[in-house]
C-alpha cells in the first residue's frame, strides 16, 4: 500500500484527469468544497493539493475567481505578416475579440509620426483584449488613420478582426514595418483584464503596419501575458531566408 | 518670487545637472547628506526630491547603493546578426561582459536538441552579465557544442566577446537561426546582478545562432532587464526587403 499523503493522490487524480482532457487548459477547477466532498477530505487537505499544483505551475488561482488549468504557452510568429487570429488558430486555439473601446479623437504626436499623419487628424482608437481558447492572451491598443480608412469603424464592429476589416475598406493585405519589444510591468487595470496579479510581466509589443503601397495603415500597441505567449521570429522571416548578398563584388 | 516648495527647486537643480551632462546615465547621485548640506536644507527634503524623480523615473535607487541617473532604454535590433557590442556602440554605450561562470558539463536535453548533440555530449557553459555604459543591462546564459569548438573557452577568456571568441576557433561568422521572446519575472538572483528589485519584468530570450555552414554553434538565453532595452525588429530585417515572391505564377 502506498504510503504518500492524502493530498499527493489527490494531485494525481486531478492532474490525471487534466491529461485525460476532462479539464482543458483555461477550465476551471472545482471548488475546494467540491474537492473535498469528491475526496472525502478536508478542505485543508484539498487546498494542500492546489497548493502544490500552483506551484508546479500546473494550474493558476485567480483571487476571487476559482483555480485554472494553465495553457502552455503558444508560439505567435513576428514575421511580415502578424495576424492574430491566423496565430491563435495555428496553436490550435480559437481566437476571440472583445472590444474594450471603439472611438474616434485627434492623435496624439508619436501616434502621428508613425502614421504619418499631421498631429490632431482624426484617428479610430479600438482597444480591446485578444483571447485565445477562451483564456485572455493580451490586452491590444490600435489606432489607424481615419481618413485614409473610410468606413473602418463600421467594418470592425461587423468582422471583430481587423484583418477582415481592412479588406473591407479596401486594404487587401498589409505588412509588418516594425516591432519594438520590451517588458513591462501589469497595471491593476491591465490585471484586471488578463486575469493575473498588477506588477506581472507583460511583453509589450510597438508595432506599425503598412498597406500594399507603404502607406501606414495601423500603429499599435500590445500587452502580451509573460506566461501565456512566446513571440518567435524565425530565420525564414529574419532574414534567414535570404540568398547571400551577391549585387557586390 | 516662486511659491513652490524647496524640495522642488532642488529637483529642478538636479534635473539641470543631468540634462547638462554632470551626472551621466547610470551615474550614481549625491548621496542624501551630500545633498542637504549642498542645497542648505534637512535630509527630509532631500528625500522627497529624490523620491519625486524616481516617481517619474528620472532617477531609480538601488538598495544600498545609492541613487543612479536612469538611461533611455536602447534599442537592440534583433535580426539575421545579432551582436550585443555593435548593438552597445551603435547607441553610444561602451560593451563590457563580466563573466559569473565559465564551465564544461554534459548537456541536457533542451541544449542536446537545440544544439543538435547527443544528450550528455560535453558542452560549454558561459554565464556572466552584459553591461552597456556601465549598467548591467542583461543576464546572459550561452552553451557551445564543446568538441565542435576546440580552444573556445580559452579563446572567451581572452577575448571576452563571443564574435571574436568564435572567430579566433574558425567560426568566422554565425547568423541566428530563431529567436523566442517572452516576459518573465526577475529571480532573487537575477535582481541582484541587474540591480532591480525581485519581480521586476525582464523581457526573455532564447536563441540558436547557426555557423556558416548551417551547423548549430550557441544556444543561449538573454533576460533583457525591461526598463533598459527595446528589441527591434524592422522590415529590413524581418521580411520586408524581400522582393515579392514571383517564382509561382
Amino acid at each position: 500500500m502506498t504510503r504518500s499523503p492524502i493530498w499527493k493522490s489527490i494531485v494525481t487524480e486531478l492532474e490525471g484527469d487534466i491529461a485525460r482532457g476532462h479539464y482543458a487548459p483555461g477550465d476551471k477547477l472545482p471548488t475546494e468544497a467540491e474537492l473535498s466532498r469528491r475526496f472525502g477530505v478536508n478542505r485543508h487537505t484539498a487546498r494542500r493539493a492546489l497548493a502544490d499544483m500552483a506551484e508546479r505551475d500546473v494550474v493558476h488561482a485567480r483571487r476571487g475567481a476559482g483555480v485554472f488549468v494553465k495553457a502552455a504557452p503558444f508560439d505567435y510568429p513576428i514575421g511580415e505578416r502578424v495576424r492574430f487570429s491566423q496565430n491563435a488558430r495555428a496553436s490550435g486555439r480559437t481566437p476571440e475579440k472583445r472590444t474594450l473601446r471603439l472611438e474616434t479623437r485627434p492623435c496624439d504626436a508619436t501616434e502621428a509620426k508613425a502614421l504619418a499623419l499631421s498631429e490632431g487628424s482624426p484617428v479610430l482608437v479600438y482597444e480591446g483584449l485578444s483571447l485565445a481558447g477562451g483564456t485572455a492572451i493580451a490586452h491590444f491598443f490600435s489606432v489607424f488613420p481615419e481618413p485614409r480608412l473610410p468606413g473602418l469603424r463600421q467594418a470592425i464592429e461587423a468582422h471583430g478582426t481587423v484583418t477582415e476589416a481592412l479588406r473591407a475598406v479596401g486594404v487587401p493585405d498589409y505588412t509588418r514595418a516594425q516591432t519594438r519589444l520590451t517588458a513591462e510591468a501589469a497595471t491593476p487595470v491591465q490585471a484586471l483584464h488578463l486575469t493575473m496579479r498588477e506588477g506581472q510581466p507583460l511583453l509589450r509589443s510597438e508595432s506599425v503596419n503598412h498597406g500594399p503601397d507603404g502607406t501606414p495603415v495601423e500603429y499599435g500597441l500590445t500587452w502580451f501575458a509573460g506566461d501565456r505567449v512566446t513571440l518567435t521570429i524565425s530565420a525564414t522571416e529574419a532574414g534567414g531566408r535570404h540568398a547571400p548578398d551577391t549585387s557586390t563584388p
